[in-house]
């Protein structure tokens, strides 16, 4: 197989492959250490273990002798203690593992750091985004670049890197965990092949499209957002100013307002964004609209105030 | 039941309920009955008769005569022919009772005509943009008013439809189409199932949420596109004045100046504007980007140019 897009033509000196001995990532590692013999690049590979299942260590070691057999080096093999906090077990997992992989590239000085994502695990993202139903951003799936972080697969599918494996003799590792219904990715996976079943075979690739065009929107607008609370300034602030933003920008300030406020970015859901608005377009002498980390929002005297801390009577007088 | 959101309050003399005899659309006929009778306004029905099926006419009478029943005057019953042509016969059928529904309307000098569209077919209507895979607008589903009409329902499930009609003693009629897997809406249906079984209770109401948000977007990022192609005036264009705006923007400029020079609005997909835009980004020399209905997009000398009609030695030298 070779690495689509040209993602990693010319991006400097040491290029790691994220590898988590499945069937994408190996593909991925393969596609890379074949085009390393003709490029002015070298290839590394990281395998982080995760250490949630009895043995995962060895089955990292074992993928990391199947790294070096492909011609890649340096091959780490990363441990990670994995702590789940409120966002749960996945979240958590997800996360030691980009700070591995984040400490490793700069411990290396790698320029890149390449991920195995295929379109079957962007399909599963737009999913996962559209049963949250907090617009744009959640639709827009994962970035084909973002810092370091390059996904050259995004546009195969999951067969096609099991097919080049078995094509180039590559061995991989199906994961348990991929079996595990408790894992919203292992339902989202099952969900799109549902909608495969029941709409046509073209699902996955739409599903793919969308994420792309949703994430050129949600840019723009996010942009537009950033500009718009510039150029607000510090509040309180005049209704008619926050009323004359178009609603699809005006959902993504007050959700700035907010988080600089000190709401958790995390817990502002669109329920706490349609409250605030309420304030300009259903307003009916209403108190503050609550927003979780103790802010509040009101609107006094044509103006609209958001306040952190504790409410005191000073402050209820502005 | 009573309707949600006072979308029919104050608009005027006459109001028509759009009625299948299907448990959604009953639910709404019995629900603006009971409204009128505080009301300022008073309510008809009007029955499309499709004629698609034997005894398709003696159902639209029994479903009148229930209508009647409840209070409704008028109630007219409109016999529609429907004659598929490219897009298929729900297409059809559906282009044929809207425009029998804007006769009627007129006709009867109606304010507004009431649709019985619920939260899950605003989620079918979603799952069905989404396998299209063509962006925000295909993703927002049906608003909740366009022109005279209005879907005052959109917050509410099928099965509380159905639960209101059974405690108010209200009977409807289940359309076999409704089973017909034929059909890309019954389709859709089995899709919203399945995904509520594999990702949880919340998915029809999420994609409820997701269409309004990108309703908005896409309201908003059209208005922007709309703008940019009057300030950009008639073609030729510079290529870095194109170049200049965001990808958002650019992708529905695209579209909009293909479909000014004669592409059929329906035959433009992401295919064609990302040929174009590679005249932009992608830029090697390459030939003209051809689109549906004979136009041609060419770049030259720093130049881009949108061209319908045949190729003439002439033109080619602009």
């Amino acid at each position: 197989m070779s690495v689509p897009n040209g993602g990693i033509g010319e991006i400097g000196p040491l290029v790691l492959v994220a590898c988590s001995g499945g069937g994408d990532s190996m593909a991925l590692a393969e596609a890379v250490a074949h085009e390393q013999r003709h490029a002015s690049w070298r290839a590394g590979a990281v395998v982080v273990d995760h250490a949630l299942q009895p043995g995962s260590g060895e089955v990292a070691d074992r993928v990391a002798g199947w790294l070096a057999d492909l011609g890649l080096d340096p091959v780490e093999v990363v441990r990670v203690s994995v702590t789940p906090d409120g966002s749960g077990l996945e979240a958590a997992a997800r996360d030691s593992r980009y700070a591995a992989l984040a400490d490793v590239a700069e411990r290396l000085g790698a320029a890149a750091v390449l991920l195995g994502h295929t379109l079957d695990d962007q399909a599963e993202q737009v999913l996962l985004g559209l049963v949250r139903g907090s617009g744009a951003r959640s639709l827009a799936g994962m970035p084909s670049a973002r810092g370091l972080l390059r996904r050259p697969l995004l546009r195969l599918t999951r067969a096609e890197c099991r097919q080049s494996c078995t094509a180039e003799g590559v061995p991989w590792w199906d994961d348990p965990m991929n079996e595990d219904t408790d894992v919203a990715r292992v339902r989202a996976r099952r969900a799109v092949a549902d909608l495969e079943a029941d709409l046509g075979p073209g699902v996955v690739a739409a599903l793919g499209r969308t994420a792309d065009q949703l994430r050129e929107d949600a840019d723009h607008l996010d942009a537009l957002a950033d500009e718009a609370v510039r150029s607000l300034g510090a509040g309180p602030w005049g209704v008619e100013d926050l009323a004359a933003l178009p609603r699809a920008v005006r959902t993504r300030v007050w959700r700035r307002l907010l988080v600089i406020a000190g709401a958790p970015a995390g817990q502002v859901s669109t329920r706490h964004t349609e409250a605030c608005d309420a304030l300009l377009t259903r307003w009916h002498g209403q108190g503050p609209a609550h927003v979780p980390g103790g802010v509040r929002v009101l609107r006094r005297d044509g103006r609209i105030a958001v306040q952190a801390g504790p409410a005191t009577e000073d402050r209820a007088r502005w």
